[in-house]
């Protein structure tokens, strides 16, 4: 049981953190700290949290466990102030999109002043944002990738994978923060920029199509409609990872765009089968 | 009332045009021709079809309505059949997702013995195939592409038009074969070469990353499972406007990848806010 829970930042990721939580009953008492007391307010009037309150330090201190959730680059700022006013042994984590820049940041606050840090990435959400959507079950069945470094006591990473399976996650994975961003930038970064330029080309190349798009079209831009402010903030926090999976990317459609052109049917029936096979075998 | 529909081709699209057929009564008898007969039997033991037939002549010689469900090249093949066998007057339609070769050949085959043609594209589908997935509701609320030329009677496209409302379409818009071609290449074509690459991106660049794919990826992707001989057709048919498109792609990924790779903050947060309005306004 959780005496005391913090969550900062209660959008859709946050807001789900502490919906989960209190449907659960894992926490006897939830904070909710943001930059705006009015926009916290709906979570205390309807009872996911118990208190509201914008000052970090007094948020955090005395909580056992601690949940950052606003986006990649404010996590990294509010480390600081987490780290100063936490208890030492009180588990942190986050729910950051990016890893090696926050765990990176944790790491080196943590060598001055020893907290208790792990980062979390829930691999749920949606291209919509904000608390009113935030949802209890946002987190049931989901992946949530942990990233423990070598410098990660094992109890740590163990509670905080029982801290997501209590909230519902299906099922909980380790990657280190660096193959981490990999990852995510190969299956969630890139797949948001490819959607934009999706969106973007039938745009400059025959806008009168939007009006005929299908389910096949929507389903593949529906990611395009994310919030812009999440999206620029990720794909900068983790531009390097981003810039090389575009370049594989590129490979993969000159590789295609050879056999349309060249009009190879043999060849371009196997690449698709191979995709296909490949695009099947995901759990 | 239809007296006899004959139905060239009993995969999902075809199969569903004779299920929304026999499902809204709106034909007396209706015939599945195929190339092998033990495929369409199962049409006829469910009582989709009355009769089934391997001979094309034979199978639309006294329908007065005829669909052409097969792959975009076999119809255009089997139109030389169907020229020659159908009556004058019967309406010959057909569901490919190209259009500019079919109705050409159409068109050449008409000015040497009338009959009465105009091409269709029902924006419905599925990655799976064959009639074991077909629905009577396929074309429920679906918007069908009809491309008439400057050839076609009007009483023609008053036809087609309502044979599309009486399956189920919820809108029948009209489109010249050479937009269309590009229409659907922004909007279909596209982002099946996109959905493959990114498939393939990953498995070049982090194939470990399959693991963690959530809904995003998944949805992204989904299209990546199609028909690998369905989509080698499509893709080989419209070579011409895909490779456009792609040029358009490409055009859209370079705009962002400038802005992530450069960390320009304000402007790919506009680009970002330009395209989620844009996908959002799709109805």
């Amino acid at each position: 049981m959780i005496q005391r829970l913090a969550v900062l930042g209660l959008g859709l990721l946050g807001g789900s953190v502490a919906k989960a939580a209190r449907a659960a009953g894992v926490a006897r008492e939830i904070v909710g700290i943001g930059r705006d007391t009015a926009r916290l307010e709906p979570a205390r009037r309807d009872g996911t949290v118990d208190h509201v309150t914008t000052d970090i330090a007094a948020g955090v201190s005395g909580a056992d466990v601690v949940v950052l959730a606003a986006t990649v680059d404010a996590i990294e700022r509010q480390l600081e102030t987490v780290a100063r006013a936490v208890e030492p042994d009180a588990l942190v984590t986050d729910v950051g999109s990016t890893k090696a820049g926050i765990v990176g940041a944790a790491e080196r606050l943590a060598a001055a002043r020893p907290f208790s840090f792990v980062g979390s990435h829930p691999m749920a959400g949606s291209e919509r944002n904000g608390y009113a959507v935030a949802r209890a079950d946002l987190f049931h069945g989901a992946t949530v990738i942990v990233t423990p470094t070598d410098q990660t006591p094992p109890a740590l990473v163990k509670s905080v994978s029982a801290l997501w399976e209590a909230l519902g996650a299906g099922r909980v994975v380790q990657l280190d923060p660096h193959t981490h961003d990999r990852a995510v930038a190969a299956i969630s970064h890139l797949p948001h920029v490819a959607a934009f330029a999706l969106v973007d080309a039938v745009a400059r190349f025959e806008p009168g199509a939007f009006e005929v798009a299908a389910r096949g079209f929507k389903d593949t831009t529906r990611i395009a409609a994310s919030d812009p402010e999440v999206w620029r903030t990720i794909l900068l926090a983790n531009r390097g990872a981003v810039v090389a999976s575009l370049a594989a990317f590129r490979e993969a459609l000159d590789a295609l765009e050879r056999l349309i052109a060249g009009g190879d049917a043999a060849a371009l029936d196997a690449a698709i089968a191979r995709i296909k096979a490949q695009r099947e075998s995901l759990r």
